[in-house]
């Protein structure tokens, strides 16, 4: 068992989990070991029905499908996919949100008045809207539609890449890769993978690159920044996080999955007295609505809403026994969910029309009866309680503070205003460089372990973290997010975080708000004058499993930032296209991807890249 | 050999490739097999990294992903990304001639005159745009404007929808899926086929329907008008097809893909003067233009361009060794040509942006320089001519004359300006009903044998058969699109066709041009008072093998045509699938998919369905 987690409230549920005879994603991925081999290295095609074909990576067998695709073709067009399919998610969620601003702005979603309109000015005068003597409800519908329009197909380029230093932006101009819109990317990206379309890898790849520019600067950025209009820019806050923030006398709610639009209203819908009332009727002392994944991230940011946990502890909070419902919108919910929760008393709860779940209970939500369909779903959950089945409760200790809220406002009030005290820690060494830490969880990997060693190794060489999604809530539960966590860092970073007050690692949130790290890194290189490629920065997404994290790795490399994925893509078919993610793209977009699988090497790796750019930029290393 | 087609031109040049030691698709395939079963069954799933993950179709092994996702999931999510893949595909071309029209009124494409100034009005006055006191360039520009808006966000619902019944509109609506932008439904299939969305194999379908229809009533209807607006609608014409086309003394420029922007003016640009000088110069007696798939399609339609032959011909082609130049755009394009033109002089040569093929010279053309261009690849074309071995070039002499052109507007007139004539011959069972026959080829099936013993079974019951794509290129190899192929109809129907001097069956243009058939199903509709589903339609897919045909058989389907694959989905992995697809979606929209390999029982299954109908309908069967 301990082979699968380093976390002990994990460990306790799987050993729960077994007892009860249950199912889960790391039995699941046992009955498929050994996974295929061609899938594994990129060289099944599927894009026609004159296949399957498949290339023999050793070069025994075939060297090409039917239509003669090489091994280059294939994994670049599987690749070319992936991205599509990651940079098409974060952008429907983008569109989601800036569909409710619209519907704010319209009047027809009143319980989404516009929260910060410090923000929505400031937004409102980078895209050159007018804001003197407008209402904030004029100016939030020329934000929507501006917003709305990077989605379509008929603007030159997206609004959001004039945030880029210049030297960056000819780059892609000269590559061709400046994202036009949004959709119209993940479309042409569909397009060339077609049979008989884009067969140079070269060509594909570049189109990768350009769609997921159009999520980093386009989707992504999108949902971030009008996210914080609508609920508020997050600020920094505390809150605590595991399992063991359910609450064994208390209606626990789990909202699970990525977009703020339901989950924010449902925090508030939970304290309305009669729901309360209702709840104690029940023998429930409280409603206790705790966050999953990225949903969590996004309450817990601006509400301090606790975390139950990060990816692989979705089915793991169900085996508790303690929840009365899994309120879930969209991606990166298992399917399993229903089929674990009919152990257990939980309801699961689907509420998008875009997910939905056999064996879940489908509740539709939409934005103009958004507080209705919260105090349905909090009532459901109160009313679920009393079948709640004692003898198979079982809440796991294991809990830990944080400290979460750090949006790019959030950093720049810590540091008194403006950037200058981290670039002149930056500077003087005290701050080595900056890493990201992103991404997912995957059973293939010990849960947690890479996340946290990674993390580790960086703080204690110096190098500040800021964390986003479930490496993020992986450093919450290990502390990490605690300003003592400082404590463990190296001597510079140490004093930068004491005399700020911050933690070592920065959560600024969701999946999507890698779009901030994206943000503050633009503006260091923009306040120094040189590119993003120059800075002494990485990224990295050392426990990976989805096609948003492909997107996300594309576009953090392509705007300049040195990547290291700690899980293998299906790449290694082609010998042509890892040379050109690790290596190759380095002349191309002043980037590549490392793959490491050991977390303690893959900091040496960005520990050493960091220092090779402040030698570059004139710094001691 | 003779087991791998019916057709002489091609058996030839399966044996010259042989003697030539050319491997071809054919070969190809053989080398794939077996192919891998669970990619046949649809069971495979790539969609995380997690993965790959496979269930076992026997339920002996796992029946879950890693994630949870069932057979039921894995397939529909597949089977959605196919349409999405297909949609996308129509949906960029169409993007591309809308933009050239866009570009053409702004007056930046002085190659691209507005050709059918009638059809530009009439576009304009279904749109509700203005078109008295107007030039045609500020027509054209209106229109451009509103086609472009198709594909974005934020539309209700497409402006083509509106050519429906009634009936057909409200079935859409009330089950959620008239489309909204193109391109937002191609990217929300993408989206809810990530891991964790959408896992409901009814909804992840319904989600494929409204993005076929994005397709068959958006990106392939605008590539079919504004077409015709750009480049002429088309009306009958004669010429002929098979290899037998190309020239022993001539240089021969194969034109091979998708789209017409070049293509159209490179049939001009082969006509200069001083190019036939240069031809003669190089002992050529002319230069000998023809088309091949749908590029060929469109060419012929409009100009009565010799058509070399469809898909599985286009590396046969060079293997005549006679082809100076064989010149692609976009899609079907076998990723094989540059090595089979390796081994005779042919140059490939690739135009679009959006396709490149690794040995191919890549001569990027752009609309706003079109004709210098084309004048420069007809050029290198001519110039190759001096290095052609006539040792190696062996041209087979078959070729067969055939009459295309069959526009909606082209069928009007032949009818002698109105629906009516069709209408009595369809209700006094002279034509039993229509089906329209389109898609590919695929090697795994005898080339050309489906489509036309599928055809000539029909045509002997009475159906008159409308086609596109390459199986209207397979009918004009064998005779079937000249009137005198009436005599192997029915009674009715040949009376019908020698009264209007019309072939049983009509060449009504390439994939995108489906959209025409749709259009004249849908005016049918309304000219009786009924929805599509009641009408003595069938459509059929003989020998598909691409995802755009997958987006097709969805969007006919759903627009309520009964359809026949001829080859096998990847479904047959999930019962409910399958079952839904082939019987479930009777109540939902109306019709469903039959899949029958053998096309005299396929012919049979359509002419019962029209049967059915028709006696639906208080016909006669």
């Amino acid at each position: 068992m301990s082979e699968k987690s380093i976390d002990q409230a994990t460990l306790k549920m799987l050993s729960k989990a077994k007892a009860d005879n249950v199912s889960l994603a790391w039995d699941r991925l046992a009955a498929q070991e050994p996974q295929c081999g061609f899938g594994q290295l990129g060289v099944c095609c599927r894009n026609c029905n004159m296949g399957p074909c498949r290339v023999d990576p050793f070069g025994d067998g075939p060297s090409e499908g039917v239509c003669g695709a090489t091994a280059d073709t294939i994994v670049a067009r599987n690749l070319v996919r992936a991205i599509a399919a990651g940079a098409a998610s974060h952008s429907d969620h983008g569109r989601g949100i800036a569909s409710t601003l619209y519907a704010s702005a319209k009047g027809h979603a009143p319980d989404y008045p516009v929260k910060d309109e410090v923000k929505l000015k400031a937004l409102a005068k980078e895209f050159g809207i007018a804001v003197e003597d407008r209402t904030s409800q004029e100016i939030a519908l020329e934000v929507a539609e501006t917003v709305l329009d990077e989605f379509g197909t008929r603007k030159g380029s997206l609004q959001f890449v004039n945030r880029v230093p210049l030297k960056r932006k000819e780059i892609w101009d000269k590559l061709g890769i400046t994202p036009r819109g949004i959709d119209r990317e993940v479309v042409e990206c569909m397009h060339r993978t077609h049979i008989g379309v884009d067969n140079d890898y070269v060509s594909l790849i570049l189109q990768g690159m350009r769609t997921a520019l159009s999520d980093g600067w386009g989707g992504s950025i999108v949902a971030t920044e009008i996210s914080d209009i609508l609920f508020g820019t997050p600020q920094p806050i505390k809150g605590s996080c595991n399992l063991g923030v359910l609450q064994a006398d208390q209606v626990n709610i789990i909202l699970h999955g990525h977009e703020p639009t339901l989950s924010d209203i449902l925090v508030h819908a939970a304290r309305a007295p009669e729901l309360l009332a209702a709840a104690k009727e029940k023998g429930a002392s409280g409603i206790n609505v705790c966050g999953m994944c990225c949903t969590g991230n996004e309450i817990l940011m601006r509400h301090g809403v606790p975390l139950a946990g990060n990816f692989l502890q979705q089915e793991l909070a169900i085996v508790t026994g303690a929840v009365e419902a899994m309120v879930v919108d969209i991606q990166c919910i298992m399917p399993s969910l229903p089929q674990v929760a009919a152990c257990y008393h939980t309801k699961v709860i689907s509420t998008s029309p875009k997910a939905k779940f056999p064996g879940a209970e489908h509740i539709p939500f939409d934005e103009h009866n958004a507080m209705e369909v919260a105090e349905k779903i909090v009532l459901a959950a109160v009313e679920n309680f009393s079948n709640r089945r004692p003898e198979r409760v079982n809440i796991p200790s294991d809990r830990m503070d944080y400290m979460a809220g750090f949006s790019v406002e959030a950093i720049l009030s810590a540091l008194g205003g403006s950037l200058d005290p981290l670039l002149n820690a930056i500077k003087s060494g005290a701050i080595k460089g900056i890493v990201g830490v992103v991404g997912c969880n995957n059973p293939k990997y010990k849960h947690d372990q890479s996340h946290i060693n990674f993390v580790n190794e960086l703080i204690k060489n110096n190098v500040l973290v800021v964390a986003t999604g479930c490496a993020a809530i992986a450093c919450g539960k290990y502390g990490l997010l605690l300003p003592e966590a400082a404590k463990n860092a190296g001597d510079g970073l140490r004093a930068v975080c004491e005399a700020l007050k911050i933690p070592p690692v920065l959560h600024m949130g969701s999946c999507v708000d890698i779009s901030r790290i994206m943000t503050v890194a633009a503006a260091i290189a923009n306040a120094l004058g040189v590119d993003i490629s120059d800075l002494p920065l990485a990224g990295a997404a050392p426990e990976w499993m989805s096609e948003k994290a492909v997107s996300i790795g594309t576009y953090v490399v392509s705007s300049g930032i040195f990547t290291i994925l700690g899980t293998v893509p299906p790449v290694l078919g082609s010998k042509n296209v890892a040379e050109l993610l690790t290596s190759g793209a380095e002349g191309v977009v002043g980037a590549v991807f490392a793959v490491e699988e050991d977390p303690v090497a893959a900091a040496d790796l960005a520990v050493k890249h960091i220092e090779k750019k402040r030698l570059a930029l004139g710094l001691e290393p």
